[in-house]
């Protein structure tokens, strides 16, 4: 990460993104293996047998684990907010940044429910970014700094990522970057966020529609739209993302606003999200839509947008499921079971 | 369940069923009203609160609790196996017992990921039924003994009751109570179970067929259902369902086999299994449309068929997180978090 700190900025983060390894196939043919020996019918587990096959490819193991699982939550303000964006004030960001400090979220109870890590990540909180609307976000200088810190979500070390944010306004900030990169009517990307009326969301689509007006003719770079259009949690939880796959860490991505994050990787390169889990579809505007862009079908669809990690978290909990299964099972041999009499369909 | 011992063995089932009770409602209001003042914005964890208000209602508590939540496998043998329904020999049924036993089987493996306790009944697999393409699977006291004994799931105490079953041939059984229950092509209701190729499923289509035949205009009365084209893992595991209803305790509901059980108890009263959740959407056959018919959402989608309640065991896992959250979060006052400056919308 020194790299980083020198020279051409986004030109660095370009570097690291045509460094990330590929998909260790190996691990991924010795999980396949294992898998058929084990006491079940041919693919009767379905996507946790995907799962399987998805930890060993990015762990590089033949026998993934998921021993360390970690939920790291980036929370950031974001100077649009004085548009009228959400019905909450901006104070909520620290009170809630103190309430997961104290234990009181639904991202504690949903750690403590399935023994995850928790760390919090606070990204200046008493320095909103820019207002989108009228000018960018960040410098280059700051946005690449913040991707930095970001990348410290893996210093201590997991084998499992899990990556969520807290941020009032922050739902505008990732229906402006889903329209700069996918383009189509602004409406379309944008959702009533914590609960707008909709007087509220006609204003935000309108402040969404000047962002992108204000900043025309500089988004056709990535990594422009993150620091233009961005906040500092969206350019941090890129950063993680960035350096979880140069760390071969297998990643669940949250809800809505941090598949945009995902999104300026992607478009930098088309594989870059490989090593990430959609852990599910939020209520939140077009998530689904969002997940197609991406190429990812999320494992829950539970109705939930309250993003702090918890979609992902709950996706863990699936996650740590799927790799106990993997590893614990007995193989038909194991325990005296026989196998079918016919070779079993794939189809079936 | 003295009662059942005695005199007219299918009418005393119809005698439990009439003494359902409700939800209830005040524990219901009381989950809304907490709920509220937690520190989220409404409505943002989904079918989580949902699940909230489920449990309330069902254990007729405001504070519901899931401390001692139990997966209970109920499996048996059936004489329909002979017609080549299954790639797997019927000795499996029984070698899979001693796999739950020695903590081989995927179901251990969930279990122990998320605390469930776990038991299997043995539902005397040296005797399996009466092949139901040329007879009926039980007669009425056999039937109605083993849904008595599916009622001890319950007797060492549980406060979320998860169902599942092993059964070598039960998905031919499971399709022909749909069937039976439901009409329409049989061929649209069976599926290739642990892995039939097209010959094997066209075979499990005829066999089917000719049980429905055998046993038409007997099939009006789906307890006559349950005792001609079921098995004794059916019976017990409808016995299950109705006396955790009589005892307030929530239900997940497994797959493809778990809930023709149910959809006899439903088509018996229409209200019968407001208690259960259906916890996931199998791989399996017409699964999907079975859960249409009986009005549920499952939680979980993962393309699993595997049975042993699996995927109730893993929606157990979200269950937990679920009233993990209702009960320890902070509300706004505890946490010092500012609420929304205006009502937020309900479609929010």
């Amino acid at each position: 990460m020194d790299a980083i700190a020198t020279g051409l900025p986004f030109d660095d983060v370009r570097r690291l993104v045509a460094m990330m390894p590929g998909a260790d196939l190996d691990a991924v043919a010795a999980v396949r293996e294992r898998d058929r020996e084990l006491t079940k019918p041919a693919g009767a587990l379905g996507r946790l047998e995907e799962i399987a096959r998805w930890l060993a490819a990015w762990q590089g193991n033949a026998r993934p684990a998921v021993t360390r699982p970690l939920v790291c939550v980036f929370a950031a303000n974001h100077g649009v907010v004085k548009q009228g964006v959400s019905p909450y004030p901006q104070s909520v960001t620290r009170q809630m940044l103190e309430n997961f400090a104290a234990g009181g979220a639904a991202i504690n109870q949903i750690c403590a429910a399935y023994d995850l890590g928790f760390k919090v990540f606070d990204l200046a909180l008493d320095l909103p970014t820019g207002d989108i609307s009228e000018e960018p976000a960040m410098d280059e200088k700051a946005c690449v700094a913040t991707m930095a810190f970001g990348m410290e979500a893996i210093a201590g070390g997991t084998d499992l990522l899990c990556l969520g944010e807290m941020g009032i306004g922050n739902t505008t900030i990732a229906a402006a970057i889903y329209a700069a990169l996918y383009g189509g009517p602004v409406a379309q990307w944008v959702g009533r966020g914590t609960g707008l009326d909709d007087a509220g969301l006609a204003r935000k689509v309108a402040v969404v529609e000047k962002a992108l007006a204000t900043h025309a003719g500089h988004l056709s770079d990535p990594l422009e739209v993150l620091r233009r259009l961005g906040g500092r949690e969206v350019a941090a939880i890129a950063g993680a993302i960035l350096a979880a796959r140069l760390q071969r860490i297998p990643v669940i991505l949250d809800g809505y606003v941090v598949t945009a994050a995902a999104a300026i990787l992607q478009a930098l390169d088309p594989t870059a999200l490989d090593h990430c889990l959609a852990g599910h579809c939020s209520a939140e505007g077009a998530h689904g839509e969002a997940l197609r862009r991406l190429g990812k079908a999320p494992l829950l669809d539970l109705g939930m947008r309250l993003g702090e990690g918890t979609g992902a978290a709950l996706a863990a909990g699936i996650v740590k499921a799927a790799a106990a299964c993997h590893n614990d099972m007995a193989t038909f041999a194991q325990a005296h079971v026989d196998q079918a009499e016919a070779a079993p369909t794939t189809a079936g």
